[in-house]
């Protein structure tokens, strides 16, 4: 049975002076050849999914034939996690500054173009050695030596990043509001997308917008590209930028259900087998219809009205265009106005989550859905 | 096809100045001899299936044979069917002072006793008529006399009860969190219990605490208990008596379901026939088992520990002693605690309901349960 | 210089596991003659000024010659301290329930009878010593034996309790929310009113609504009433009734200040020096006319509409009838309305406190006044 | 007497159905070459001064001269304007989603280099009409042939800027939490910081990230600079680019005072005369020492711990390097600990504004100052 080491990591302080800390867990390995993975959970308060399947990876890795190192954080930010407000939990941002938690991780793009110019010449290893290195000083940077502080939520971001860069692989695990399982890769890295049990994909390109997922996959990405415009050639996802980051959404937040959890944990296992970071043939994943789009065919439909909604599209079925997505109720209009009125779209789509609760205002995001999708 | 008429009541203004209003729509009736009705919805914010069963009451309404006047007011509280905080609706309270907005109603239990004294020879008949003016003069009092103002809760509270006191049957509609059905009853009215299509029922005494039910069915209740002290001996339920009044659980919150609407529109219809209110025999109520208790044994657990919980029990099924209810996770105790808590009671009971979302301080409402629990 | 001992009492869990703690500070003294004094700070989460009060009494109590055991408890409720929506401490109401934090202390008044029935012929020392026991008794029952559990509130506040019970004198530091500096005293200790440095008393009468003062002082003066009605007199706030405690309201919340809490600490310790806690005869009150009312006198005006308050009348200055309290802007009725609308009242008050942010709806608290008042 | 006109603007719908409506005040002119002028305020729900001072314009005007079109918008965001939180107004960002109402505002930069490149020789007049109508139709756009919706705070941030668009002086009314008087000012238009009664100003430069004031001016800016690119010199701030957006920091929010809205809203007009909005000589600006700095000199401190705070630097009032701008009370390190902590900066700043509350977290924004500052 393999064991794993338990750490403790102090990420802040709250105004009574209660220290803000996170459990850190660690199985490792003596071969160096094998990727380093990183998972983490419950970053926004609400997903608490997470926590449960690194549960059930931490059950189930102490019998597995663990080859590279794998670090697991669950409850990642504990502002986040305890923040309720009535009974539900109020984590998606920051309660005093609104800003979304999932988008203060740091890249600085200008570094990139230096480096490459730099290492035009160096060896491979060399490359990905000293890029790492130097992702992780501009996180020291940030932590250590900033006479104007950090944000909470900075603090908290920039030291689980610090782990992150460390790894190969990123796992960062969410859950939608009400939603069916999805999961966001990078183009580059559509191969892996087959080896977890979710069906609905979307495929991101290179820009980063603040969140885990392209906070440890774009450097080297845009390192990729920095020393193609330089005229060298590397394959992302191969030798040096075998570097693959993923947000795994794992369903619905606000829940804990164990046993969804276990068949989460393998699916994860399976794609960890595949990465060669477990050594083992017995994680097969499910067979399924995989559909997947573009991150530009992901769509957000807000609601054309205030109302209260009866959501009627399912999850990962294929909506014909005019088929009603919801219907609005609008008692005030009973009797002198529409008090029904239905939501469809002029074209076929894949519905992936929708609105946690029933109420909307006018412009509250009713639903995301999948365009221009397709098999993988 | 029977036409209703709709008035638009203004209960409120916020800091804007923007109008509070409720819709109140009314079928009338010539005959004074059938009972009036009164059924409001969305008291609490986030419970909006009372809307979509007041659609669907004033759609098969048009329809009915209708013998006594009913009034039906969905959106009852405009301040809390649009209070946003995060995705969800804070909607159990005043979000400035935290009172329960369905304790705010009023009864002032002084001037039964005078009262009764005075009509302690009246006819039935002039008792029925004078005390439901004393009731209304109370409200009217209230809302208009009172220098010092009233809270923003109780001018909605008592505009609503100024309608209910002037009918003999009140249902107010309701949810819990993630709920079973159930509907709470007055104990003297046992027997309407049976013509909902409602498997679980608690029978409340007569001790007022401020919510709708309560303050249309204690005054009655009350005087009768004043007049039986005096040596005159009513029956509550019966002739000046025949008052009713019933929170009517519809499921689960922040949800919108017109098809189950439709269900539970008709189980009312079910019980307004039974009344007289409606002159039919189409409505059967649905054959089930129907279990109840009495107040003091409808229980609350609260959580022994902070955690996140996968609830287990299922609503409306006996659990026996010493069965989960529920697991709580506590991933910071993995590896060196205990990572998973199990909730068990140590008798037989049958849950009810449960708390909104998984993560749960100490001492949070887990679960409400039957206790000593029989068939009706 | 005297020294205190620390310790960390844990009152609680929040979902991430994470303990919520209070530190207890204690001066211990050999005089068991002397009064007992517990005082506690920060019960409501934006009432953060009695911390400082906290701070400035622990560090003048180094010098002074004390007398009696004395605890101090800052930061008494973790939860509510830490707990943020936007920039301000949403801290008067647990975040889940809506229930006030400072409501939800314990007594059972059916004890009292039976006690004093018990001890008719008791002494009076055997008498004060028994029923600070049957007190803490019932605080430990509460604690340990419930299969049903405690809310997150019920669960703090018994633990305060339980340590106030063992005083003399409690003293529970709030503030208002802009406020002027006043007083919640029990009728029957008038006299050291005049001791603390806070130009405001309300004299507050022998009812429990569950706030900590209620919850000290009431048992002992049910149980003197008791004893009364059956025969034997003892004197409220003498001997084994030297009971006192007050909810010291300090100022306005989500402020703090350093100096001005050292002027609190100081009339403070002259109250502690009057009550015989700490031998000294330096510590003056500061001459200042002293006004009172009784509770029931004590009222809160709601606004009469909704909009933008421009807060005039000066705290602690007596207002003519018809003077204006505020100015109400409503720019929806400029050029069609009425755009400024000042609120006054029929008779002269003395302002004592009011709301804390100028947007108001119809019923919004806006100030609370002094009516019927007189010096002291 | 000038009159002026009042219309109400339908900005969107609650849950419940509630209209959402700004009122809009308009004086007009037959001058149609002086500026138009475009004035709203509380688009941040606690920041209400703003509405106070659109109050006391509208009296002051209607006993000017008036040259240009004036339009006053109070009350711009009804959502944030109507959000309670506890007793505060939580009006920084979407209660749904976070984001910052201030931030919603469109700028899309691709369509600036085409217009000039197709304007390169066209008159200025047609230049300025023209480019305003491109400004106004890509609003239009948004508004009206989006199948996919608006957020919320889209339609009415989009409702506003339509009618900003059409004036060539744009004020944003807005206040900082506790804070002086400031001014967002864009860097060309140095000038007309002397006109106001504020103290202290910030240049900022061409970069759009949302707001009102950037989204009016920063078209301009661009079109200005990518003429200029093409060989074609105009001068921002004179001519067809005579166009001036401020955000105007009004001091602290939640907060109304007649009076110093009355000086607030005369040195608007001292601007506005300087403008030749209104025909006068009798409005002065104040006389004082103004203080200025560039936005990359306005540095926000972040709290170094959690802790309870007193503010003790004074705004605009230079402070030296190592004078402490606040002190910490950190209680629960008293006795084993720092319990006092004082914080401090390595160079002399100005202080401009600081945080709400006295509870901030380890990462709160404590103060904002301003470094390098210059008298202008």
């Amino acid at each position: 049975m393999n064991t794993f080491n338990k750490q403790v990591m102090h990420v802040g302080e709250m105004a009574s002076g209660a220290k803000l800390t996170v459990p850190v867990y660690r199985y490792e390995s003596s071969n160096t050849e094998a990727p380093a993975v990183y998972i983490q959970a419950n970053m926004h308060g609400a997903e608490v999914q997470g926590n449960a399947v690194i549960f059930q990876l931490l059950e189930l890795l102490k019998y597995c034939k663990i080859q590279g190192n794998i670090t697991l954080v669950p409850y990642a930010n504990p502002v986040a996690c305890n923040h309720k407000n009535g009974e539900y939990t109020l984590g998606r941002f920051d309660p005093i500054t609104g800003v979304n938690w999932n988008r203060m991780y740091h890249f600085n793009e200008s570094v990139i173009a230096p480096f490459a110019q730099q290492h035009l010449d160096a060896a491979e290893h060399e490359i990905q050695t000293n890029f790492q290195q130097l992702l992780l000083d501009q996180i020291e940077q940030k932590l250590d030596h900033n006479i104007w502080g950090l944000t909470t939520g900075q603090r908290i971001a920039y030291q689980l990043q610090r782990m992150a860069h460390q790894a190969d692989i990123v796992l960062d695990l969410h859950t939608g509001p009400i939603s069916s399982k999805h999961l966001y890769c990078p183009e580059y890295a559509k191969a892996s997308a087959n080896y977890f049990d979710i069906p609905h994909t979307i495929f991101i390109p290179n820009d980063f917008d603040g969140a885990m997922d392209e906070a440890t996959f774009c450097p080297w990405w845009s390192l990729q590209q920095s020393f193609k415009a330089m005229g060298r050639d590397f394959v992302m996802g191969k030798g040096a930028f075998a570097k693959e980051s993923f947000t795994v959404e794992l369903g619905s937040q606000e829940q804990i259900d164990l046993e969804v959890a276990r068949q989460d944990a393998l699916g994860i296992l399976s794609y960890l087998q595949f990465k060669g970071v477990i050594e083992s043939t017995e994680f097969i994943p499910t067979k399924m219809i995989r559909y997947a789009c573009y991150l530009k065919d992901y769509k957000a439909l807000y609601s054309p009205m205030g109302g209260m909604v009866d959501f009627l599209a399912e999850f990962g079925k294929p909506l014909p265009a005019g088929e009603p997505l919801a219907r609005i109720l609008r008692m005030d209009n009973y009797g002198d106005g529409d008090p029904l009125h239905q939501v469809s779209l002029d074209k076929t789509v894949l519905p992936i989550l929708h609105f946690a609760s029933a109420s909307v205002n006018q412009g509250t995001e009713l639903y995301k859905v999948f365009c221009n999708y397709f098999e993988i």
